[in-house]
């Protein structure tokens, strides 16, 4: 059956998703359990976090199910669980918020997508693109844009720091030429380089958007208020132009798809009926658990005491290990970021290219996820020799594995150093 | 913000939305206790069935939360869920199913909303609209497709049965000439008049859809296998050309957003993409559950014991109650259906206006839903006489209020016709 022009973008396997079947259809099978894998965009499993969401789920379906589960409810979300974020957010950063500015969907995701195909796409003046101001970033965002090439990505400036660290700095002077976007959407800290923004970069793209009177969509999923999950994050800012999702996905309910956009009641009004239209609400049980995390103050100790020095340990033992184990011999650096769920290689070496070394460490039994397919190439800016330079390593496995991992990824290095 | 063409017709308050943000305005206030509400698309509350449900959860919550809750899951649906319903739909029907045919999703109005974006708008050869081949149909089709003007309604024939009752018959013959169609969605049984559509009329609806090489989508939403709501509702049939959407909503779980579709590999495996790209997957904890009550055989135990009869009585009383206390000098007939969570009456006199009445109602504190909102006006076909004497009447209300709510119905008829 024909599928239309929205269909035929909409399905095709974008880059990162074969990589992910690839891994997927590999490690399946009797060999299975001799992968390594550094590939996963999913949380660790902290069994403190499992315990308390556990609890909190059996609390719900105890007292709530009738309320929760029987009836289709509000499309903004239950009345419990927005009045929990506007209290939330009211006393935490003082944004003097209400219902009118809060949205609960089945996962951010979705809240990311229907605010693309609501500001992008045909315009009474033109059509108009979804701008990545700050790549590489979340590869998930170029599955949005409903139409081929509604995507832009502006790359950002390499800062050097020692030898072994580098930072991507926004360069966003040319989004104030040509022709206006219809969204801006960054993540951060950004998956994958778990770079935060400074205020003052968050600063001028609040002005960008208050220029072109558009939406700039902040993606909190790794950063504050949960799971806070890289030390440095920039607090989120309140804005018209400003609409911030966030998700308690990295925070240990990834599997249960719930999230919430914070912004001006005018975009906010107009995302709120896209979701009762294309899928009345969020699944309500999840938003009494939710309600009652907040409520209680049980997020933010979950928060505070185990998941953020969970992954600051991590990332730290990770940095330690690269230290030790890559050759000292050739160029690399990781991307600076005080704790994360990822680290960001960049082997700056002409004879490295991140899909061969994906393949070379295929057959070396470690799945690491190549770094190309996290930066937006067009026609105005075609793949340079940086984003084929990259790989990310997840820190979500054991201690041992990522051990084990990077010592092979050593080696891997070293032979092909070598051979070239 | 300036919303994009495709924004601007999400955003618009459609007119049974702007009806139930009445209503609940309406009824939000000192006097709510005072209202009867007739309007609801609510399942009935059913003691049982709750009960049943809570169980399962708290059973889910207990074992399965570390595999469930914590990790983002396949796009397709967890693997426990996929099987038990390639399980079930083989055995009860025989369609030798595999995964590759079955597609989880939060809700089937968001798999209805990823067809109908995959399949309508823009095609190599034009624009193809969304065809509700069987209208009256349920509002929320209209709110599924991005482009104004993107979907047609085919008007159905009226059967006058006796003087009280009459029912809808399909008229698929224009949708042989002309363009083709995008996509064709129906809802069998129907929301709102309990329509089933027979054997014949699937069988002809689907060889326009091999015709034309377009699907066929149906939503099961009311009918086999669960909740089956009416006695005489149409087996579904496997076909590469139709996709068949089920939910669980109307056995009792509406508030958590449950749903799946089965169809061929082509479609499925596009549908698949988009729910990837959009929403990355359904919630999981509630996967759980379902796979549970579809293994246990306690989903067909709860209809077949509780759901179904429940409705069959309730709409027996309420035939009933409309047979004793409506004017019998005035023309109405009702669907006829063998069970249903509603009452469609037409009244079929001149003075009779669905909107009118509605306000009418609502001075005597009854809520119902005027009919004209589930035909698809469009240019080629104007909102007829038979569109604005329609209401429905919702059955999940407790008995007295039914009662109540018919009585205030019958002296409001009276009272109108002897005014006219």
């Amino acid at each position: 059956m024909e599928l239309s022009a929205w269909g035929t973008k909409m399905a095709a396997l974008s880059g990162i998703r074969s990589i992910m079947e690839d891994i997927a259809v590999t490690s399946t099978g009797a060999d299975s359990g001799e992968w390594l894998n550094l590939s996963p965009g999913n949380p660790a499993a902290i069994p403190e976090a499992a315990a308390t969401w556990q609890r909190l789920e059996q609390e719900a379906v105890a007292d709530g199910f009738a309320a929760a589960s029987g009836r289709y409810g509000p499309s903004r979300g239950t009345d419990g669980l927005v009045q929990a974020i506007v209290r939330y957010f009211n006393q935490r950063y003082g944004w003097g918020i209400s219902a009118q500015n809060v949205l609960v969907g089945p996962g951010s995701q979705l809240l990311c997508f229907i605010a693309t195909t609501i500001f992008t796409g045909p315009h009474p003046g033109g059509n108009r693109k979804l701008v990545l101001p700050a790549t590489p970033d979340y590869t998930g965002y170029q599955g949005l844009n409903l139409e081929p090439g509604g995507i832009a990505g502006l790359p950002s400036r390499i800062v050097r720091e020692d030898n072994r660290h580098f930072h991507y700095a926004l360069e966003p002077g040319p989004l104030r030429q040509g022709e206006p976007p219809g969204m801006m959407l960054l993540s951060s800290p950004s998956n994958p380089a778990c770079r935060s923004i400074t205020a003052g970069e968050l600063a001028e793209l609040v002005s960008i958007a208050e220029a072109y009177d558009i939406p700039l969509v902040v993606d909190n999923a790794y950063g504050e208020p949960f799971p806070t999950i890289t030390a440095s994050s920039a607090r989120p800012v309140h804005h018209p132009n400003v609409i911030n999702c966030f998700t308690l996905s990295k925070a240990g309910l990834a599997g249960e798809r719930i999230g919430f956009a914070i912004g001006g009641t005018q975009p906010i009004s107009a995302m709120l009926s896209f979701l009762a239209n294309c899928a009345l609400h969020a699944p309500q049980l999840i938003q009494a658990v939710v309600a009652r995390a907040l409520d209680s103050g049980e997020l933010d100790t979950l928060t505070a005491s185990i998941i953020r020095p969970y992954y600051v340990n991590k990332r730290r033992s990770a940095e330690k290990l690269l230290e030790e184990l890559l050759p000292s011999s050739i160029r690399w650096r990781l991307h600076s970021s005080d704790g994360g769920m990822f680290c960001w290689l960049w082997i700056d070496e002409p004879w490295f290219d991140d899909l061969t070394m994906y393949e070379e460490m295929k057959r070396r039994k470690v799945f690491i996820v190549p770094g190309r397919h996290f930066f937006v190439p067009s026609p105005e800016a075609p793949p340079d020799e940086h984003s084929t330079r990259c790989i990310r390593l997840s820190l979500s496995a054991d201690e041992s594995v990522i051990a084990e991992g990077t010592a092979r990824l050593a080696r891997a290095l070293e032979q092909m150093s070598h051979a070239k």
